[in-house]
């Protein structure tokens, strides 16, 4: 008997990992995968939707061991290319992944939305898990440095991460809609729970939390609400969270995330080294995942203690 | 001392050829190629020039030998893989030659026009022959079968030239604007000869004609019109000329062709196979071009002619 319908929300590598573990560990229709896309950007024309495509290739198996993100068996003809014709090649866009951008960006032009193409894409890919992004509205995450704002792939990819964070800003995100296929799971009555995957909350979590209506149907499903803390022994496991982090005036601790979460958290995963001074009911477990079992252990975990706050 | 300048009018593959000759048997500042653009589509979003791209790609030394299209050392990840997105692949697209179409059309999108985009492409990839479309604007060649009026490259790449073509039409010419440079390059007075080239007389030079303002300064720059014909002893060369004219109603024949282009030539280079029946003036001359010292030669005897005809 089904035990209701997980709604993960994540971005990127870190968030992706968990939801391989509970699309491994959970009936494909008892998964509702909410990506990140605030990370979207329009680069040589292209619709370019990082969290969404790393999400698509995890779960399909086609992501890239080595380099954390793109995909496997990789050819970079393109890239190699395009800097000889004046192209911009900050970015990194293997051959087989340009086709994604560029079959999406047609499809985007032709009149579907991001949900209709993500839904077909992942379709294509043989990934069952449903994966909807947090809008199909424009939401552009901003940063603002010591010489104003910049776009965040200027920031994350094109200056890797230099600029010191003053602020965060979610342009277009007062006005998007939220996804109407993830508001009306979490307003279903069958939400077993609402798990916040071990990404940047700054830039991962926050933009999906920032769409209107998104927050207020969390808070509402009566599902507990379980984040995973990206922050494992004092560390960011991957990426600039523990920099902006200390930009931003916190300290880099799980505490630090759980209490920017605040309020929406029903129960937090952290790892033994990270466990003092949380106010939050805790459950304390491995959080690093390097291999696929870890994945699916943590995705366990993290399900059992859910229901254990239901 | 400058024997002043060539202007050549030019489609794909067999425009390439001699255009390339004519480059390597002319200083760069004498030779003036003006692109057909007819064949010009959008295609997955992206704009594709397939006449500009071949002369570029041959004039840089990069064409491939193989397919006698696109670029050498070339790898198909982007097509291999886009096929399993559901995009259409029935167009070949290789990852190097792409990356020319996504800059290309991520410069058209940023306001350059085709002409500044095509003369810096060719700048980077060495081209140093000037290189320009016959105009800006949007010309489309379209065909009308059994079933219709198609696209160009409908009718040539993905119904191979199955359809009967009962009519052609250049749709845009119309409105066109010839490009500039080459409408003040005719005027100026110092045209030593303007070459058409064994291109498809329908597809790759009439469109070029076709645009408002072109034939009439081909006609008045006084400088000699020398076609070279494609038909070799009864054939096309290559593609389907020799098919579109049986369904056009005409021989197929270097006659044909120069009946075609009827008063705008001086002079007509054909083979020695099929010289009867032609009442412009001829110069009988191998035209077949299988190696480079073919296309030097072939140039140099255009060339020779076309002053003799001064």
């Amino acid at each position: 008997m089904s035990k209701g319908l997980v709604v993960a929300l994540s971005g990127g590598v870190g968030g992706a990992k968990l939801a391989l573990g509970l699309s491994r560990v959970l009936p494909a229709e008892e998964l509702l995968v909410v990506a990140n896309t605030g990370d979207d950007f329009e680069h040589l024309g292209l619709s370019i939707c990082p969290d969404i495509d790393t999400l698509t290739y995890v779960l399909a198996g086609l992501d890239n061991p080595v380099t954390g993100w793109g995909r496997r068996d990789e050819t970079w003809s393109f890239m190699e290319t395009i800097a000889t014709l004046g192209g911009e090649d900050w970015f990194r866009l293997g051959d087989r992944d340009l086709a994604l951008h560029v079959e999406r960006t047609r499809r985007l032009g032709a009149g579907q939305t991001l949900s209709q193409i993500t839904a077909d894409i992942c379709q294509r890919l043989g990934v069952r898990t449903r994966v909807l992004p947090m809008s199909d509205n424009r939401v552009r995450t901003r940063v603002r440095g010591e010489n104003g704002w910049i776009d965040f792939q200027d920031y994350f990819v094109r200056q890797q991460c230099r600029p010191v964070v003053q602020e965060l800003a979610f342009a277009g995100a007062a006005d998007a809609r939220p996804q109407s296929e993830v508001i009306a799971a979490l307003s279903g009555g069958t939400v077993r729970a609402v798990v916040i995957c071990p990404s940047n909350p700054f830039i991962s979590i926050e933009p999906i939390l920032a769409v209107p209506g998104m927050r207020a149907a969390i808070e509402d499903c009566n599902a507990p609400v379980v984040a995973v803390s990206p922050i494992v022994d004092g560390r960011a496991v991957k990426g600039p969270t523990a920099k902006m982090m200390r930009e931003l005036g916190l300290t880099v601790s799980s505490a630090a995330v759980a209490e920017r979460y605040g309020e929406l958290l029903d129960g937090y995963v952290v790892d033994a080294a990270d466990s003092k001074g949380i106010s939050t009911r805790l459950h304390v477990a491995p959080t690093l995942m390097t291999t696929l079992e870890d994945r699916e252990a943590l995705a366990r975990t993290v399900l059992a203690f859910a229901d254990s706050l239901g």
